[in-house]
C-alpha cells in the first residue's frame, strides 16, 4: 500500500472532528482564577490542540452508525482523549519514560514542573468520569453509568494501568508474541476497544453489532501498536513528535524484534484488512472506519 | 478537653467500620495473576489494614441517618477511601512531599517504586469511580451518576487537586487566613464534604437535611485541619506516623503559624463544638458523628 491510499475524506474527517475536539475540551475543561489555575493551565496544555484525535475520532464514527446525536458523541469523545491524555502526562514522567517531548512540544513536566504534571494527570482522569456522568452525555443515567463503568474497567489496573505494569517490567520477563500481544490489548488496545464500542454504549446497539466493533477495535489496536514499533524503529523524531528507538534502547521486545521488520509490516497489513472485513454489516456507513485501520499501518507518526 | 472525653463507643464503631472497610476493600480491589499484579499489590499495600477510616466511618454514620443499607454505604466509603489512598500516594511521590513514612510503614514508593506508587495511585482512583458505578451501589442509576459526579468535583482540579496545586506554591503565596482556609477547604474540606453528605445522596435526603451535613462537614474539615496543622508541630513521628515540622521547614504558612498553639486551639475546638450543632435536626442519630468532631481535634494522630 502507498502513502496515496490514505483518502483524503479521512483526513478532511479527522480535521473537522479535530476541530471539535478542541472546542469541546476548551468549554468541558476547567477554568479557575486562583492559584490552582496553574493546574488548570497544565491540563490544558497537555490536552487541546494536540495529537491526531484518533480515539475521539473512533467514537464519533462508532456513534454515527448509531445515528448518537454529535453533541452527545462529543462529550464521551473528550472523556476519552482526558484519559489519554492523562497516561501520557504519567507516562513522560521522570519515573516513567522521562520523555522531554510529546506532540512535537515539551513534555507536561518539562514545561510546568514534575508536580504540576503529576497533579494534572490525576485531574484530567477526574474530570473524564465527571464528563461521562453528566446527564448532558446521555438523557438515560443506566448508559451513563455503563459509559463510566467500561472506560473504568479500560483503563484501570486490569486495562491500560495493567498493560502500563507489564510494560515497565517487559526488559525482565523475556515476552513473546503472546505476551507481548497481551501487553498492548491492554495498555492501549482496551482504550480503543471503549472506543469503537462507544456508539453503540450510547446508542443501546447490542448482539451482533456490537461484537462487530469489538472485533474491529482488537485488529485496529494491534495493527497500530505493531506500526507504533515500526516507527520506533524506522521513524524520524522531528516527523514522530516524540522520541524514537527507545525500546530498542531499552532492551524490551517488541512485534519489530520479535518478529522482524518486514513481517511485522505484513502482519500489520493483514490485521487492517480483517479489521475492514469486520465492519462488513454497517456497508458504506464505516467506510472511514475502514479508513482509519489503512491509515494506522501507513502513518508516520 | 481532656484525651479521656473521646467516647468508648466511638473507638468501638470506628473499629467496626475499620474491619468492614478492609474486608470491602479486599473484596473490591482487582486480583491479577499476571506481571500486572505489581500494581494490583501496590493497590493492596497502601489502600488495606490502614488509616482511621474516617471518611469511610463519616459515609456510614450520614448513610445510617437516612437508613440506607450498609451493603451499600460501604461501596461508597470504600470509593472515597480508594480516592482518599490514591491522594496519599502521590502525595508523598518524591516531586511532591518526599515521604518515606506513611500510617507507620514505608511509603508507596519505597516499599515499591515510583513508577508503580504512580500508577497505583492512577488505577485507585479509576476503581473509586467504576465501584460508584456498579448496580450494587444503589438500584437507581441516577443516584450513582451523581456519586460520581460529587466525588469528581470534589477531588478533581477545582477540589483535592486544585488544593494540592496551591499547597505546592503555598511557601510563595503569602497566605492569610482565608487563604489558608480556602486551600485547605479545597484540598481536605471537600472530600469530608462528599463524606458526609454521601448518607443524603444515596438516602436521597434533601434540603434542610442535606445543608445540615453540608455545614457539619465544613467545620469538621477545618476543625481536623487546624489539628493536624498542631499535630505537625507538637507531633511525635512515631506516634503520628508520618513525618511531623514538614510544614514549618518549609517555611509554610499554617493555622499555627498565622494564628499561634493557643488560638489554633481554642479556634480548633469551637469549630468542633459548631460543627456538632448543625446536627441537631438529627437529634441523638446522629451522636456518634458529634463524638467525631471532638475525636478529631483531640487526636494525637
Amino acid at each position: 500500500m502507498s502513502q496515496s491510499s490514505i483518502s483524503p475524506r479521512l483526513t478532511e474527517a479527522l480535521t473537522v472532528t479535530s476541530q471539535a475536539v478542541n472546542a469541546e475540551l476548551d468549554r468541558l475543561l476547567p477554568q479557575a482564577d486562583g492559584p490552582e489555575n496553574r493546574v488548570i493551565e497544565a491540563m490544558r496544555y497537555s490536552s487541546l490542540d494536540g495529537g491526531k484525535r484518533l480515539r475521539p475520532f473512533l467514537v464519533m464514527q462508532s456513534a454515527s452508525l448509531f445515528r448518537v446525536a454529535e453533541s452527545a458523541a462529543i462529550r464521551v469523545a473528550c472523556a476519552i482523549e482526558m484519559i489519554h491524555c492523562y497516561s501520557l502526562i504519567h507516562d513522560d514522567l521522570p519515573c516513567m519514560d522521562n520523555d522531554d517531548l510529546r506532540r512535537g512540544r515539551p513534555t507536561c513536566h518539562r514545561h510546568f514542573d514534575e508536580s504540576t504534571a503529576l497533579l494534572a494527570g490525576d485531574a484530567l482522569q477526574t474530570r473524564a468520569f465527571e464528563v461521562l456522568a453528566n446527564p448532558a452525555t446521555h438523557p438515560d443515567p443506566q448508559v451513563r453509568c455503563d459509559l463510566v463503568s467500561e472506560l473504568a474497567h479500560a483503563s484501570g489496573g486490569l486495562g491500560m494501568v495493567g498493560g502500563q505494569t507489564i510494560d515497565l517490567q517487559a526488559h525482565t520477563l523475556d515476552l513473546d508474541v503472546a505476551g507481548i500481544t497481551r501487553l498492548q490489548q491492554m495498555k492501549t488496545g482496551r482504550l480503543f476497544s471503549f472506543s469503537c464500542e462507544a456508539g453503540a454504549v450510547l446508542g443501546k446497539g447490542h448482539g451482533e453489532l456490537r461484537l462487530a466493533l469489538r472485533n474491529y477495535s482488537h485488529d485496529l489496536g494491534l495493527a497500530f501498536q505493531i506500526a507504533d514499533d515500526i516507527l520506533d524503529v524506522e521513524g524520524d523524531a522531528e516527523e514522530v513528535g516524540k522520541q524514537v528507538q527507545k525500546d530498542a534502547d531499552a532492551g524490551k521486545a517488541t512485534f519489530v524484534s520479535l518478529l522482524g521488520l518486514d513481517r511485522a509490516r505484513s502482519q500489520a497489513a493483514m490485521l487492517a484488512e480483517q479489521a475492514c472485513r469486520h465492519l462488513d454489516p454497517f456497508g458504506e456507513a464505516a467506510d472511514l472506519m475502514r479508513d482509519v485501520a489503512r491509515f494506522v499501518v501507513q502513518r508516520r507518526s
